[in-house]
Parts: C-alpha cells; structure tokens; sequence
C-alpha cells in the first residue's frame, strides 16, 4: 500500500457490476471503486434498491480491509476516498467465490438437509464457479484445476488465507454483538500475481446475525423481505465505526 | 478372502435397492448381493427393465473386483455365487457416491459448462451426499466432515484408493477397447473399520465408450434412449470376460 500518488484522477468507467462500479484511473495499477445501493438476490432474479447500503459497504469494508492489511492479510484496497468511492489496486479477480460457514445457513441448509442455524464442529469452506450463466455453481478443487481458475498453490493459499480472515472477522463481529454465520470472499491476483482479498466484506456479502437476539442483520432482510433492510445495514455500520473506527482507514 | 465357510446359507432379504437385492447369511458377517434387471435414472425418475443386465453387472463386478484385490485394493467381494449372486462381507456403506472423471460428461459438463467430451489434464474427484431425498447433492470434504459421514483420515484413504482404482481401470478397459469417461464408487467399513471398495462396477456405475467409435456401452444408452441398451451390456461383458476371464473370479 506504500507509494500511492496522492493525485489520481478517476478515469473511465471500466465494468460496472450489481453492486458496484469500477473506474479507471490516471495511474494504470489502480482503480477507483464505486458503491451503488442497487441489491440484487438469487443470481439476479430479485432486483431491489437499500438507501444508503453503497457508502455503509464503502466504510465498512474499509474499515475491515485496514484492520485486516493490520493482522498482515494482502487485500486490494489503498484507502476509501469518499462516501461510496475506495482506491484499490487493479487485479485480476479469481474466478472463484469463496464462502465460509460457521453455522448452517442458506444454500447449505437446503444442500445438506441440516436446519438453520445447525452449529458445527469447524468451518465449512466451499468454492463457486463465478459464472453467471451457469448460475455460480458450487465446484471443488479439481473443478477449479480442471477449469484453469486457479493453481494447486493458489487455491491453498486463497484457503489458508480464508481461514485466517475467518477468525479474525469472528472476533471483530463478536466484540460488535454480531455473530458470523457465513461470508462470502473473492480474491485477486496482482500484476505480481500475489493472491490479495478483493471485492467487499458487508452485510451484502455476510450473514450477521445480533448475538444476544439471533436478529438477521445482514441481506437475507432483502432476500427473504423481512423489512427493515436500511435500518440494519445501518446498526452493522454503527456498531463498526465503533469498533474500527479509530484505525483511521 | 481367507477363512470363508463354504456351507452359507441364504437368509432373509436385508435390503432392496433399485439394482440390487441383500440377504442375510447363516455367517453374520457375510451378505448375498443379488443383481436385478431393474434400471433407474435420474434419481429413481426413470424406470425401466434392461434385459440380463443383473447378470452382466454381478459377472463384471466379480471379475473386477478379484483383479483389484489382486492389485491390492480391499473390497467387499469374497466370491461370485451364481449367475446373479455374490458372496460379500457385511459392510456399513459410507454415504458418499465418489465419482472420477477423465473427461466431462454427464453433469460434470453441464456445471462447468464444458462440452461433453472435454479432455482434462488431471482427472476429477467428486462426492456426493448419498442421500435420495436431497438429490445426492455434491458436496465437498468440509461438507463431509460437518455431516460426519467419514473422518478426515477416511476420507483420505477413499482419495488415494479412488485414484488407484482409477488408473488401474483405465488400463484394464483400454486393453479392451473401452475408454473410462467416468465412474461411480461407493466404499464400505468392515467390522473392523477397514474401507473398502463396495457396490458395483459396470455399465450402470461407469461410463464406457468404444476407444476406436467413441460409441456409448453404457447406461446412456437407456438413460438418453439411444436404443442398442441389452447389446452394449452385453458386449462391454464380452470384452471384459475375454480380458479378465482367466483369472477364476
């Protein structure tokens, strides 16, 4: 993160995704990342705006990627710029989704039979293809060989990696009053091909759950139309800023 | 294989599967497996009735089976009874489908979008929850674990007999003409706890085809309506009884 100009110009807009865009800058490794409200549920199909969610996912992965580059965990960000925008270095995203569960949640529920909120002895760790047209399909490691996504020392790294941050943001949350039930990541790779955590860690992106109340306060208010959506996303940033916000990220 | 009394008698029916009855024996820690004609697809979905195909499947099996244990691999098999029986040990089957893949077929090319046919550089190790009600989901290790259908170390010994078998079959079936795109096994534990390979191996487990025409000898045939079903049967038993005969299973 050292040796960033202090004077990039945002420049064109390079992809523009459900939740975020992603611009061009003056200085061709880094990009700037804007956070949109647009929500979007089960690959799409649910269309849907939160007031506000852009500039709580643009802190409070701020916050955390600083606390986590602190614990010496690569990620792409430089710093937030503003509201909704991060400097971030430029990479190249794996196409992989990573997803951690502490506790049986959503697809798992359905794919294992298990209820929800069913605990477990250790994380459970899966891979997704990132592919849209196939509907992000739930993959192995030698799915992913096999598809060239990643390299065998790329996929240990990126678990090895994802644990690590596991516990790390289990303790955060904890100290928030939220418990991690389960979180999806997605990694880059430098143009050094360093593996670095890239894209977000928001209520978008985690299930949270209060843990005096077992209150969802994360997405699955959108999804399952809950109510209450934009007051969530803002409790979880509260109780953030209140943790993490002397880091000064 | 040693110490088998030879005087068992056939007891009463233990279990019904949609290929496959068991029956007890006078030896407790002995089952009679016996093949039907009966053939399902699609999770039970489809049914259908392919013609001596029980036989075929307890004659390939037989014969497989002895030449793997030759080559070292543990499995249920003591000895081919009959035309449609086989003498097995007892064994608690663990509930994982674990399916190999030298090339995509199947599902495997419709969740990675890969045409059927696709050569890879390595083959592809999966497992499913053997679970009717759930659809057999694929699941991954960490999945396994959290259910508690094998331990870490088993799951271990499953992989590397898994790969074993893999390569040994491959070589068998390319001694007779056949390609093996892909396969599924299902692995037991003794009273002892020793895994070993258990079920079947045949038309209806593997998918075969011709190395010369790339023609299906396998339950496609049925599954996709392709017609010719009864004669692939028995034409793969042909060959393998022509290339494994001799050895007395």
């Amino acid at each position: 993160m050292s040796k960033i100009n202090d004077n990039v110009e945002k420049g064109a807009l390079l992809y523009e995704g459900k939740a975020k865009k992603v611009f061009l800058t003056s200085d061709p490794g880094l990009v700037i990342i804007h956070y949109k409200d647009d929500a979007t549920a089960f690959n799409g199909v649910k269309k849907g705006t939160i007031t506000d969610k852009g500039k709580v996912n643009n802190r409070m992965t701020a916050l955390i990627f600083t606390r986590l580059e602190r614990e010496g965990i690569p990620t792409h960000l430089v710093r937030q710029l503003n509201e909704r925008e991060q400097l971030c270095r430029k990479v190249e995203i794996v196409l992989l989704e990573v997803i951690g569960r502490n506790v049986v949640a959503g697809s798992a529920s359905k794919r294992l039979g298990l209820p929800e909120g069913s605990e477990i002895d250790e994380p459970i760790y899966e891979i997704c293809y990132k592919n849209d047209a196939l509907g992000d399909p739930l993959i192995n490691d030698s799915h992913a060989l096999a598809l060239k996504l990643a390299t065998r020392e790329e996929l240990a790294q990126i678990y090895a990696y994802t644990d690590r941050i596991n516990r790390i943001l289990q303790k955060i949350f904890l100290d928030c009053g939220l418990r991690l039930i389960d979180f999806k990541f997605e990694f880059g790779r430098t143009v050094d091909g360093e593996i670095v955590l890239a894209d977000e860690i928001s209520p978008d992106t985690c299930r949270l759950w209060d843990s005096e109340t077992n209150e969802k306060l994360d997405k699955d208010r959108f999804r399952r139309d809950l109510g209450g959506v934009e007051s969530a996303y803002l409790e979880v940033i509260r109780r953030i800023e209140a943790e993490l916000g002397s880091d000064n990220a």
